[in-house]
């Protein structure tokens, strides 16, 4: 392969939906070539001729600009509206084609080619889980209601900033998961040990772990220079809580180098394992 | 293709890191097939020589239990790892395998062969970024403090229960984008105008709107019986709302069939435009 590959790549995510499969794929993929600066284009709902017509069009005059071919990654289901994709200059990446006759045959049976089926409103059911989820999350964010726990999947307790909030939202938006979550306050550290209240839940219960320094950078975007900052108090928090953690056999789950994703997925793993 | 296709599938996806685009292309996949009940197990973190032998393992074990070969999404990038799991038994369909080899070809380079960079903490900025931008939306959900709205990248307006709060958190966790939310109470629906603290953010506004059955339906779940949930409160709502965007000319987004994935595109459409 060449030692001089191209510094610069435009690339376009196509969709007759809303491209969350074909950026989730795109972005998946570029991010193995760290050496190469991609402009990332994203056209969702094009699901008219004429709308694939224009963005054709958009995809050639860009390539023309930019004087390489684009890459292009296609979710589009519908044959007619695929062709006129296919019609743009550019190298193209068409998801069902790799994916669906292959499985066709596995199956036996054809598929639907119905769109919109993954990311929309198809399940209405399993949607008003999620808005249910999301509405538990907000609603037992702080500890200071804890009635509802007997209805959490999951409660996740830690230093205020290791990542619970966010952790609890993503867990509900994408899986529909009850997560309620406990901020371990002065109160709770100073007593050294779990509150009452959490007592009768420790199944559920994960401690959210960070590691100091990381901590202590968090907390300084929040308000800078204060005692809550302090590299001092973040240190002593964490080594509470973790001894905490581990009088009462929590899970812990360290935050410092994971993202919300990751976070998340492991938070899964331990609500299948207490469901199975 | 066979008149009797199979009732009943198992999938894995197997991932070495949180398993989501795995999750993603087979879920969208597996939506075609509206007529097979699919029965989905996610294994993460897949990363170790142990953890692969263990998986192609529980898929053996399962598909002799289940007696019909499974179907397996993959995408590890190591490859010893990947021939561990590519030694069970089943239909394997790489990721990787099938797309990065073109890719290769086509971008004139190698791929870094690296994991986690898709959906880890690879860029530390942008991930701060999310939770910021997360932060902001639990701090400007409600309209009380509208100080804020300069640093807003848009703002939804709507009755209780249109989709605001779901909207502008999916926005922050994905997309990193501040969207504060403002919901259009009694008081300025009596007004029938767009409230004074909004005027000079108009740019930033989109109304949302849904039809009256559905807001009947959503509003009764959360309280039933109620003023609030009637059919003809609802209606009222959506009349003056709609009024007051078409006055106002704010741009309109019907949630009535869209999920919060679909809204949310449909929002990042008029954001990318207003920032272009």
């Amino acid at each position: 392969m060449s030692d001089h590959p191209d510094k610069e790549r435009l690339v376009f995510f196509i969709s007759d939906r809303t491209g969350i499969t074909a950026e989730t794929i795109g972005h998946t993929l570029i991010t193995q070539f760290p050496g190469i600066r991609f402009i990332q284009r994203t056209y969702p709902f094009v699901n008219t001729l004429e709308k694939a017509r224009s963005t054709a069009k958009r995809i050639n005059n860009a390539g023309k600009q930019h004087g390489i071919r684009p890459v292009i990654f296609n979710t589009i289901l519908d044959d007619d509206l695929k062709d006129v994709i296919a019609s743009a200059e550019g190298m193209h990446l068409d998801f069902f084609d790799m994916f669906l006759v292959p499985l066709e045959n596995e199956l036996g049976c054809h598929s639907s080619h119905k769109s919109g089926l993954s990311h929309g409103i198809a399940d209405e059911e399993q949607y008003m889980d999620r808005i249910e989820a999301l509405n538990f999350s907000l609603t037992n964010d702080d500890g200071v209601i804890t009635s509802k726990y007997p209805n959490a999947d999951v409660i996740l307790v830690g230093p205020s900033r290791s990542g619970k909030t966010p952790s609890c939202l993503y867990l509900a938006l994408s899986h529909g998961i009850n997560a309620a979550n406990y901020p371990l306050a002065d109160a709770d550290l100073e007593a050294d040990r779990l509150p009452q209240s959490l007592r009768r839940y420790r199944k559920k219960l994960l401690g959210l772990t960070i590691s100091a320094d990381r901590l202590h950078n968090i907390r300084q975007k929040r308000r800078p220079g204060s005692n809550y900052a302090s590299l001092k108090q973040c240190q002593r928090e964490i080594e509470i809580a973790e001894e905490i953690y581990r009088n009462e056999s929590i899970p812990i789950i360290d935050t410092s180098h994971m993202s919300i994703e990751e976070i998340a997925t492991t938070i899964m793993q331990h609500v299948r394992h207490n469901k199975s």
